[in-house]
């Protein structure tokens, strides 16, 4: 379940928020640290954690900006992660010469550990409940006003509670699209390094068919470490390494940040993702893949430069491909509209809730009418992400802090900052691609008489206007984002740089765009949203999970297989079965040094195996935990039938898929030698 | 509405065997001339043309192979299509050095007519029912022994009533879904030149933007001449070229060959299409697109030899992509379940009809389970379609006549014969991405350890299995492929070529499913749409038209714009707006000789116009002709709400988009003269 950098911006799109609550049942639930249902563990497992438990498990658990999850395993800053999660830094430390991503790095020393670009650490130290005071804020509101009154509401509550920028990060959350808001305080480290990773073929063994699905042999485990002022950081906790097999059937919990869930949508909602918005998504994105697949085709290093890329619209496209197919399946359906039924029935009669779904369904159709605009109103790419913020920042600094868009506030301007500034390569083929795609794709989808694309394009092509921006632009150069950065708003409007134009070009439209969906969409749905919350609670009472957040949430669950057409799938690998599937050649060939130590790998060593953990992507990287606390694997991925959990989720389908500790251990012992590492990590 | 070649195979996915009939209003239907509604023609219109009238246009009326229509309009066998039915022409007889696509073509002399490979010219001579053969010959069977009497019936009448298969073709097509079947007898011209081509540009002005669009400004307009022994033939009959612009809400008719429609899918092949093969379809094409978009993007060259399939592919995706969204427009769908609901009320009780609907239910049931093997087991290819009809026409010819696969028959085997002997110029790149693409889907879909996956793979990957079997196959040269075809099965199995060798490595399971899908699904469809036809005829009477085939049909409307959102799009484009529209770039570009000629056109010429005829892909260079029996343009193109059509037409969206042959008079006098042939379409 790769959830990397460059994708989470695709992904994001599905986020809503009318993320609403379901009752749950038999291993279902993300849930808030604060709302963990111990009872209910308790009652189908004979045993469930207790607070300190909870609050160890809570303070080890680490939140990558990057849009991953992870946990520290040392008490020296040692973090646990996926290895995709750390190929963007890989990739980014990477040149023609030297590919790290190939294969793989160890570092032998702390000082041979690697920044990583744009990628922060975080914490949780704090949630506290502020929902009172976000409503009151727009009580009586609806539309703009509304969205306004909110967006003000939280960036005072953010300001307010995290003065020290620098350590410090307050994030309100809403949860239950409106029905709850949470401030979440975190100890942030935006100093990150890589420690260890391995080949790329060995955490990618089977390459895109086998993402999401099992069987599977993947050594998809890294290590980062945190730093503070040049130190390793020692974090308040960590997790107890534990590189044993896992038993079939026991207890296990994944503590991460799923990214976002849509298991509330109403039948208007859901009609809109199947009619809409998924067939033009899996259509643009099929051909990027495409676009990307022959230009990486032409030299080896154009095939390295845009692997990463390409590694993260694949996954994208099998996410969305997955989640047509689970509302293309009658079945599945079903079971969706007939809890919107049982709710509906249950508030029957109800005044203070009324009919919601009416709202609902006038703002789904607005968005009918705003959402190809304002889908392809933002071109593709790294240099003119950069243009954007850019623009974005200088213009809403200017304002005070409540008046400013929701990514440019105060509390969220640090990372920003951080991810606009840091240095890293810039390949201006796959920009102009990736430009050219989306440029070519708004003309397509929007018309070529529209007039957003002619705003777009003017009288230029796709093709052209691509290649005029991205070999005139100079924001490949940290240096010079910084001068612009620093500079404001007279540096960004002095510039000759052809992306910065553009990006102040389109800006005023985008800027109306977004007004007009806080208007009639936003704000109706999040007025709407706080009914549909109380109609549930009030339904099935408050032992409720909300929809993923990207916040930090743990759910339970065990060690078991399913049952695929009849047959049982096993609930683990062993490393000795990569050499059974191996085919030599791409994308099961092995990786060469699990060739070259064939002979030192213990075969019967627990590989992968997968739980029934209700996790989705965000939560790649997260630990998984057992009884005793310790950390017994990384959650990768989901198994194919997961890729509805979008939606709903299955408890005889839908399975985690965990790459053990005791692989990673075989692995630091026999394959990629890190003694260093293996004493920290037996440590503790 | 391109229907090029290369893309027929595509679009002859969606062919079913349940084309069924609807009670037809307002300008809707695909007439066979055999049952053409003279007097609802009458009623609408206070004219309908006679018997001579229909029999003249039936004689002048052609069938291009390649998958298009045309009409002879000269007595020396002059013949007026679309370009792009003539872009694969002018494609293969193109070179780096000379780019015929590129620069358009125009003969000086007879001499300079360039032959087309594959192409051949049909007339229609004689129409003969032979309906009670056919279904006698399988009456009280089912599955594959259905499909197995049926098609030895089949070819038993097509050999015996063309017994000379040098000049004649014979066709039983089946009409209704198996509730009529019809021989069509063909006078048929194995060898056509082209004559005259405008440049590229003047045809596909606008490019894929533009396509299914109206406003328009396209000369999607050519001619070809009919050859036979060396000299151009002499036509029965020919239309009379008038070169007028046309009058708005003057009657028009198109005569042409609609290549396929799914009007009366029953709700749940509706379903499949929507849920199942659509998504599949588009996203994978899209893939495709991609693929050649940015292999073109590397030289000169392979921009012009990728230029053919690309514009298939996208022509092919925004078909199915306009399905797509016809599909999931509930108002829409709602008329076709009313539709269907309908006929099962008035079918209620009726004995003889039974439940046809649940017949077909059980067959699309078991389709879900073939499909994905039976579409991704034969691979994509020139050089493959090669090998495949080579190693099938050897098998298939050591058999009886009525045991052989319907495309293999005496009376099929010599345009299949033509197809794989014409020499044309074969891109080894383009092959190898095609295939490679094509077996990637196949893994992707069916997933790495499904045994046909293996079948097709076996431990290679796809890049490899392309690379190998491209580069070392022999096919691309026409005179092996003659030693193969003329050696048979003794050659064929000798043969060491890789490509050979693949297809009879295939050709087994290939043929196993084609048998079950005989047995469960063409078998039981083809008895249940007898039953669905019998009660649309009782429900409806017999003033009905079938399904499209690729048979001859004849459409009435009139010319008429529509109004988009509120607002009337006109009736006509004039030749003078193309400057207007033109931006520079392409593809909003001017064809140089447009440029370069722009004082000496005359900007008042009507240039496109749009009219209510029901058309669809095959109909590409389909006659408009008018009531005195002129031909005043060539369809080329529908409107975006077209593309519906395939499901359903709406008679107040639905438009046929018509170049004027006003405009091709203008443009052989202004733009790319060509006098003699100026004379000959003066003198008829």
């Amino acid at each position: 379940m790769t959830y990397r950098n460059s994708i989470w911006t695709l992904a994001a799109l599905a986020l809503s928020s009318t993320a609403l609550s379901v009752p749950a049942s038999a291993d279902e639930g993300m849930w808030t640290f604060d709302g963990f249902p111990a009872e209910q563990v308790r009652e189908t497992y004979g045993w469930a954690p207790d607070d300190a438990w909870l609050q160890h498990a809570r303070e080890s658990a680490v939140r990558l900006t990057g849009g991953c999850s992870a946990s520290f395993v040392s008490g020296q800053g040692l973090i646990l992660t996926n290895h995709h999660c750390v190929a963007s830094c890989l990739f980014d430390n990477s040149t023609d010469a030297a590919d790290l991503l190939e294969g793989g790095y160890v570092a032998a020393t702390r000082e041979e550990e690697k920044r990583c670009p744009g990628q922060q650490a975080e914490v949780v130290t704090s949630i506290t409940d502020v929902t009172g005071r976000v409503q009151s804020a727009y009580a009586g509101m609806n539309g703009e006003a509304l969205t306004r009154a909110r967006d003000g509401a939280i960036a005072a509550i953010e300001a307010e509670n995290c003065t020290d920028t620098a350590t410090t990060r307050c994030q309100v959350v809403t949860l239950f699209g409106g029905g709850q808001y949470k401030l979440y305080k975190y100890r942030k480290y935006s100093d990150v390094r890589l420690v260890w990773a391995p080949e790329d073929r060995a955490a990618t063994f089977g390459g895109d068919p086998d993402n999401f699905n099992f069987p599977r042999y993947s050594l998809d485990a890294s290590f980062l470490r945190a730093y503070e002022n040049g130190r390793p950081v020692q974090p308040q906790s960590h997790l107890q390494w534990n590189p044993r097999a896992p038993e079939e059937g026991e207890l296990t919990f994944v503590v991460g940040n799923p990214g976002s869930t849509s298991r509330l949508y109403t039948q208007s909602q859901l009609a809109f993702e199947r009619e809409v918005r998924l067939p033009i998504t899996v259509a643009t994105l099929s051909e990027l893949r495409g676009r990307l697949i022959s230009a990486m085709n032409v030299s080896e290093e154009r095939a390295r430069e845009g692997g990463d890329l390409l590694s993260g619209v694949e996954n994208s496209l099998k996410v969305y491909i997955g989640r047509t197919t689970a509302l293309n399946d009658p079945e599945f359906t079903a079971k969706l509209a007939a809890a919107e039924q049982e709710l509906r029935s249950r508030s029957a009669g109800n005044t203070d809730i009324g009919d919601p779904w009416s709202t609902v369904d006038n703002a789904v159709r607005t968005y009918r009418e705003l959402y190809l605009p304002a889908r392809f109103i933002t071109p593709s790419g790294e240099l003119f992400g950069y243009a954007q913020s850019l623009v974005l920042a200088a213009k809403e600094r200017a304002k005070p802090d409540a008046e400013r868009l929701p990514g440019y506030t105060q509390s969220a301007l640090p990372l920003l900052e951080k991810q606009v500034l840091d240095e890293k390569p810039i390949y201006p083929w796959l920009d102009e691609l990736q430009l050219s795609w989306s440029l070519s794709k708004a003309r397509e989808y929007l018309g070529a008489d529209d007039a957003d694309t002619k705003l777009l394009l003017g009288t230029e092509s796709p093709e052209q206007l691509a290649e005029r921006l991205v070999s005139g632009s100079r924001l490949a150069d940290a240096d010079y984002r910084r001068q612009l950065w620093e500079g404001g708003l007279a540096a960004i409007e002095a510039s000759d740089d052809p992306m910065i134009q553009y990006a102040l070009r389109l800006e005023p439209r985008q800027r109306a765009l977004r007004q007009q969906l806080n208007e009639s969409y936003q704000g109706p749905l999040t007025e709407a949203g706080g009914r549909l919350a109380d109609a549930r609670f009030a339904a099935y009472g408050d032992t409720l999970y909300p929809d993923a957040t990207f916040t930090l949430r743990i759910s339970y669950g065990q060690v078991k297989g399913w049952v695929e057409r009849g047959e049982q799938v096993p609930f683990q690998t062993t490393m000795g079965g990569t050499f059974d599937r191996a085919t030599g050649n791409p994308p099961f060939d092995l990786a060469p040094a699990f060739a070259a130590h064939r002979a030192q790998i213990d075969p019967s060593v627990t590989y992968d195996f997968v739980t029934t953990n209700d996790i989705i992507g965000g939560n790649s990287g997260s630990p998984v935990i057992d009884r005793a606390g310790s950390v017994i694997g990384a959650a990768f991925d989901g198994n194919i039938h997961s890729l509805g959990g979008n939606y709903g989720y299955d408890p005889n389908l839908n399975r985690t898929v965990v790459v053990s500790t005791a692989a990673v251990q075989e692995a630091l012992e026999a394959i990629y030698p890190a003694p260093a590492l293996l004493a920290e990590l037996k440590g503790g």
